[in-house]
C-alpha cells in the first residue's frame, strides 16, 4: 500500500483519541484515503476496551466505525467480547443485564451502519436452548442497520486465566453461518480459541473439532477472520505468529488477525493485529501495546509495524534456563507498563505512592511507575530503621532525583519503638498462658515493613486517586519471603510475575534504553540484595536475601523448570542447572547434598506461601507461567504434598497394615 | 437392620479415629457383626481426606478397607477424588507428579484388596488419547488385588468454585463399562455431578447427556452408586435429598449416595451420605459433619441419622429474604466451626488470636473458634483506641471470661499517637507537591484498625502454630466497610460469608443452644453495630455502622436479591423490601427516593470493594451464593458497570454522533 495511507491513518489514530479534528479535516483525509486505498480494504479495530463499561465501549466503536464509513472501508472488525470488555470474571453470571444491556448496546450501534461498510464486533449472547450454560461467546457482523448473523464461538478456553467455558455454551461449528460477503469477497469468522486446534500444528489437541478445517473445507472462503482476545506471554509471540502463518499456508488462505490492546488487571493484550497471505507470508502487522486504527488489504496487506525492539528477537524457542533475559526485556517492560496505567485508568485512580529503600524491587518499581504514570504522579518515600545503611538511604534519594518523581524522607523509628514496647507488653501477657514462643523469630522483621505500609496506606488513604504499591519480586514470593501487610501489601504490585535475575537484567536494561540514561545508580544494580530488615550474626552486617534463600541464580532456575517443564525434586536433580556449571567452572562446584538441600528448601518454602498468593495484589502475568491468582491456583491446604517421587516398595512399607 | 449394628459400629468409628482396639477386639467386633449384617451389605466411607496427601489418604483408606473386610462387606465405597482430596485447585496440573503417585498409591491399596470385599475410590488418571484435557475424573473398582475397571466422570462442573473442566476431560458414558458386580448384585457407578442432570427433574439442565439415564436404561442395574464430593449451602440440602429421591422411584433403582465430609478451605462437604430405596424413600443416611464407617445394605438401608437439630427445617424452599435465619443456624454453625478446624488441622495451625472489640463480629467469632479450636487455644486481645467505650472493654472481657478463652487487654493509644505523629509529617511534605488532599478522610480510623491487626501478627510471629483471624462480616464486605490491613487482614475469616441480621440470630441461637448458655453478653447483642473508629460529630458519641451505610435490614435483603435473583435496581425499586413493611407497619414508611438512594449507595460501594474481595484471607462459603473469590470473581476495573438499565432511545442519544 502506498507509504501516504500509513501517515494519513497516524491521522486518524490521533483524532480517535483527542477528537482533534474538525468534520471538514476529517473528510479531507478521508478523500485522500479513498484515493490510495485498494477495492478490498478493510479496518482491523484494534481497541482498548473497559471491561463493562458498555456505554464507553460502544461510544468508541462508534467513532471508529464512522472513520470507517468516513474513507469507504468494506469492513471494520473489533475484537473478541469487546463489547463488554474482558476480562469478564463471573460478573455476567450474577448481572445478566449486563448482558441484556450490551445486546441494546448492539442494536443501538447498529442503526449507525449505514452504507457499504460492515462491522464485525464482539459480544455476549444468551442461550436461549433448553440446556447448556447461559452465554454464548458471540460476534455480530451489522449490515445496514441491522444485525445481518451472529458467528458463535465453540472453542472455549478454560486454562490458565481463560474461563471461557464457565459462562459460555459451546457453539456447533456451522461453517455457512460463519459467511459473510465483504465487498466482493466471502470471508469466513473464527473466534480466538476456535483458530488453535489445528491437528498438524500441535501435537496434542484440547478439543475435538476444528472450526477453522470445517470453515475452510466446507465453504471455501475468499480469506479468514479471527477475531480475538489474546494475551501476550514469554515465547508466545513466537507460537502465535509460526501457528497463524502455519494455517494460511495450509489452506491456502489469507488470515486476517484481529486483537485486542490494552490491558484489564492481570490480563495483557498486545494487540499487534496482522495479515497474512496465502503462502503463509506476514503481509501487515499493527503496533503492539497501543490502539491501531489499522487499515489492510486481505490481499496486499498493509504496513509492517515491527515489533518492538526485542520483541522480534523472542522468535526463537526457549529450551532451557537462560541469564540472558535481554530478548524478552522490552516486551516485560511494554506489558508492565500497560498494565500500571491501564490499572490506573480503568479504576480511577491517578496516583501512586510507593516505599523506596534503595533496593532492586522498589527501584525498578519507581522506574516503571514513573513511565506509566507520569514522574510527577509517583511519590517515593524513603522510610529508614535504624538498620538503614546511609548508603540505601543516599541510593534512593539519588534514584527520585533521577527520575524526576516526588520524594520524602521520614524515619521510622519512633513507630517502631512505640510498636515494639507494646509488643513487649502484649508478649509477656501471652506468655503466662501460651507456650511455643519462638527464640528467634521474624517479629522485628516485620514490624518495620509493616509500619511502612502502614505509612503508605495512610498516605492512599488522605490523598485522592491515590495508591500504594506492593514491590515484591516473583523469586521471594516463591520462598514467601516477603511481609504480609508490609511489602507485599499494595493496590498494585508490578514486578509480581519478574524473577530476580531478570529484574537485575531490566534494571541494566531500562538505564541503556530509557531516553534519561542511567536514571539507576549503579550503586543499587551492584549491591547484593538484602531486605535490611535483620542483622546477619555472622557477618555484622544486614542479612542478604541469598544467604537467608539460596542463590538467586539457582532459586530462579528452579522456578523455571517448575512452571515451565513441571519438573519435581528427582527430574532436577538429574539435570545440571547452570548455576552448577558455573560454580564448577569457577572451580567451586556445587555439591549434590547442597543442590538436594536447596530443592528441599524451595519446596518447604514454596508450600508454606500458598496463603501469600492468595492475598497478592493484582499484578501483570509477564512469563509463560506464574503464581498470579487469576492463572494458577493451588489451595493453602496442600502443603502437605510431597514433591519427592517415592518407589513401590516404599508405599507398600507405608501401607503395612501391622503399624496402621 | 439390628439397632446393635449401630452401636458396634459406632465401635469401629472410634477405633478408626484413636486406634484404640487390639487386633482379638476388632475381630471379636467384627464376628458379632457378621452375625447381624445382611447379605448384601456395604460400606459408605463417608472420610475426610486431605487435600494433596497421598500417603495420609491411603494410610486411612487402608485402616477403613481392613474394617470392611473384617466384617465381611461385600463393597466399601469412598467418595469422588478422594485420593488427591478435594480441592484440587490447579496444583495437578502444575505438578504431574501427584498424579503419577496417586495412581501408583491406588495400585499399592489393591494389593490390599483380598477376599469378597470390592473397594470404589476416587482418583485421577492420565488422559492418553490425542486430544482432550490432561485428565479424567475416575473412580477405580479394586478386586482381588487389581484394578477391576476404571469409570471416569462425564459431566464436569465448572461454575461457583467448580473447577472440573479445568483440568478433566469430559468421559463418554460407556454405560457397559460402569457396571461392577457387588455379591449377587449388578450395581451401576456414577460420579456426583454424572447425577445432577436429570431432564424432568431440572426446569434447564447444563449438559446434553444424562448418564444416569443411560446406564439404567441400557445396563437396568440393581442399583445406583453415586461417589461424590458435594458441597453444604443454604437450601441445598433440600435439593439434593429432592434430586436423589426423584431418581430413584423415576428410575425404580435404588440410589447409594457416598459424600465426603470435611472442609477444604473454602469447600465445606457435610458428608450425609445416603441410601434411597427403588420408591424414592429415603432408607439410610449417615450423620452430617463427621466421619462415619456407615454400614449399609443398599435393598433395606440401615440407620438413619436425623440431620442435625435445624438441618430439617431446610427442607423448605426460600423464596423471599426473611428474617428467619433460625433454620439454617446449626448448618451454619457446623459449616463454620468444621471450617475452621480442618483450616487449622490440615495447614498445620493450632491456635488462634483475635481483637475482642466487645462488638457482634468479634464476638461471634470468639465463639466458633472455642468451639473448633478449644477455648486455651484461643487468645482474645481487646486493644482500646481512646474512643472505645469502658462498656465495649467490660463487654469484651466478660465474653473471654464466659467462654474460657485467654484474654488480655492493651491500650494501641502510643501506637496511634506515634504514628499519627509521623503522618502528620509525612502528609505536610507530600502536600508540598501533591494537591488532593481530603479534608475528612479514614486515615485515622484505620490507623486504629492497622495497629490492633499489627499487634496481632506479631502475635503469630511470635507463638508457634498461631494464626489471628480477620472478623469482617458478609453485609460490610460487601459495602467496603472493613479495614485492608485492618480488620480484614488475618489467616482465615469465619464470618466472611454471614450477614448482619443472620449474625445476630446466630448470636442469640449460641446463647440458647451452646452447653454453656448465655455465654454472650446480653448488652452486645442489644449494641448497634458500629466500628468505634470515629465519632459521629452529630450525635457526639461513635458513629453507628448503620448511620454509615443504611439498615442493616435492607443491606441485607439488597444482597439476597443480588445473590439469589440477580436483581437490579430497577428490579428491586418494583418489588417491597421487607424494611418497606416494617417502616410501613410503624408508620415511618421508606420514600421511593431514599429507597433509591440506598439502592445506588448500594451499588457504588460494591464497586469499590472488589479490591478487598480479592485480598480476603480463606473463609467458608455458607450461603447459596458468595463473593468468596474461589466462588465468585469479579474484576476490580469491572467498576465503570452501570447497575441501572437504560432505555433505547437514551442509548442512541449516548450515540449521538455530533457529539462523540
Amino acid at each position: 500500500m502506498d507509504e501516504k495511507v500509513y501517515t494519513l491513518s497516524k491521522e486518524i489514530d490521533k483524532d480517535l483519541i483527542n477528537n482533534n479534528l474538525s468534520e471538514t479535516e476529517r473528510n479531507a483525509i478521508a478523500n485522500q484515503l479513498k484515493e490510495l486505498l485498494p477495492e478490498d480494504t478493510i479496518v482491523l479495530a484494534q481497541t482498548n476496551p473497559v471491561s463493562g463499561d458498555l456505554k464507553g465501549n460502544a461510544q468508541k466503536a462508534l467513532k471508529w466505525i464512522k472513520w470507517a464509513q468516513r474513507i469507504g472501508a468494506k469492513a471494520i472488525i473489533f475484537p473478541e467480547m469487546y463489547l463488554i470488555g474482558y476480562p469478564i470474571g463471573d460478573f455476567i453470571d450474577r448481572f445478566p443485564l449486563i448482558v441484556e444491556e450490551n445486546i441494546e448496546w448492539l442494536k443501538a450501534l447498529a442503526h449507525h451502519v449505514t452504507g457499504n461498510t460492515k462491522v464485525i464486533i464482539g459480544f455476549a449472547e444468551f442461550n436461549k436452548e433448553k440446556y447448556g450454560k447461559k452465554y454464548y461467546n458471540s460476534i455480530a457482523v451489522l449490515s445496514e442497520g441491522k444485525i445481518e448473523r451472529v458467528i458463535r464461538k465453540t472453542l472455549l478456553p478454560n486454562y490458565a486465566e481463560f474461563n471461557d467455558y464457565r459462562h459460555f455454551e459451546p457453539a456447533e461449528v456451522n461453517s455457512a453461518e460463519r459467511i459473510t460477503n465483504i465487498g466482493h469477497q466471502k470471508a469466513g469468522i473464527i473466534v480466538c480459541e476456535d483458530g488453535w486446534n489445528d491437528k498438524d500444528f500441535f501435537d496434542k489437541n484440547l478439543y475435538k473439532i476444528d472450526p477453522v478445517l470445517a470453515v475452510v473445507e466446507e465453504q471455501n472462503p475468499d480469506y479468514l477472520i479471527n477475531c480475538s482476545s489474546s494475551i501476550t506471554r514469554a515465547k508466545k509471540e513466537q507460537l502465535k505468529h509460526n501457528m497463524l502463518s502455519f494455517a494460511a499456508k495450509k489452506y491456502k488462505t489469507p488470515i486476517v488477525y484481529v486483537n485486542q490492546t490494552g490491558s484489564g488487571e492481570c490480563m495483557s493484550f498486545e494487540g499487534a493485529s496482522r495479515v497474512y497471505d496465502r503462502t503463509g507470508r506476514l503481509i501487515a502487522m499493527a503496533k503492539s501495546y497501543q490502539e491501531q486504527f489499522f487499515i489492510v488489504s486481505p490481499e496486499k496487506g498493509g504496513e509492517i509495524n515491527f515489533l518492538p525492539n526485542g520483541l522480534e528477537k523472542t522468535l526463537t524457542e526457549q529450551k532451557a534456563f537462560t541469564l540472558d533475559h535481554e530478548p524478552d526485556l522490552e516486551r516485560t517492560y511494554l506489558t508492565i507498563t500497560q498494565s500500571i496505567k491501564d490499572y490506573f485508568k480503568k479504576t480511577g485512580f491517578k496516583r501512586a505512592v510507593l516505599g523506596l529503600s534503595g533496593g532492586l524491587d522498589s527501584t525498578v518499581s519507581a522506574v516503571l511507575l514513573a513511565d506509566a504514570l507520569g514522574a510527577q504522579n509517583v511519590f517515593g518515600i524513603s522510610m529508614p530503621s535504624k538498620i538503614t545503611s546511609a548508603e540505601s538511604k543516599n541510593d534512593a534519594r539519588e534514584l527520585a532525583q533521577n527520575l524526576g518523581i516526588n520524594f520524602t524522607e521520614i524515619s521510622i523509628k519512633d513507630m517502631y519503638d512505640s510498636t515494639r514496647a507494646k509488643f513487649d507488653e502484649v508478649f509477656a501477657n501471652i506468655e503466662q498462658n501460651w507456650d511455643g514462643r519462638y527464640k528467634e523469630s521474624f517479629t522485628n522483621d516485620n514490624i518495620q515493613a509493616r509500619s511502612r505500609a502502614l505509612i503508605l496506606w495512610g498516605v492512599a488513604n488522605e490523598f485522592g486517586s491515590c495508591l500504594p504499591i506492593a514491590t515484591s519480586d516473583k523469586s521471594e514470593l516463591y520462598m514467601g519471603y516477603a511481609t504480609i501487610n508490609g511489602d507485599m501489601s499494595g493496590g498494585f504490585a508490578p514486578l509480581a510475575d519478574v524473577s530476580k535475575t531478570k529484574l537485575f537484567a531490566l534494571a541494566k536494561w531500562l538505564n541503556k534504553n530509557r531516553s534519561t540514561q542511567n536514571a539507576i545508580p549503579e550503586s543499587i544494580i551492584k549491591k547484593r540484595p538484602g531486605a535490611e530488615l535483620a542483622i546477619n550474626p555472622k557477618t555484622g552486617k544486614p542479612l542478604l536475601a541469598e544467604e537467608a534463600l539460596m542463590p538467586y541464580e539457582f532459586l530462579d532456575e528452579v522456578i523455571w523448570r517448575v512452571e515451565n517443564l513441571q519438573q519435581t525434586i528427582g527430574d532436577m536433580m538429574q539435570e545440571e542447572f547452570l548455576h552448577e556449571k558455573h560454580m564448577k567452572e569457577q572451580n567451586t562446584p556445587v555439591t549434590q547434598e547442597q543442590k538436594l538441600q536447596w530443592l528441599q528448601k524451595f519446596f518447604k518454602r514454596m508450600s508454606t506461601s500458598f496463603y501469600k498468593w492468595t492475598i497478592m495484589p493484582p499484578s501483570p502475568i509477564v512469563d509463560a507461567r506464574s503464581i498470579n491468582k487469576t492463572e494458577y491456583r493451588q489451595p493453602i491446604i496442600s502443603s502437605r504434598i510431597n514433591y519427592h517421587k517415592t518407589s513401590f516398595e516404599d508405599k507398600l512399607k507405608e501401607l503395612d497394615t501391622n503399624k496402621l
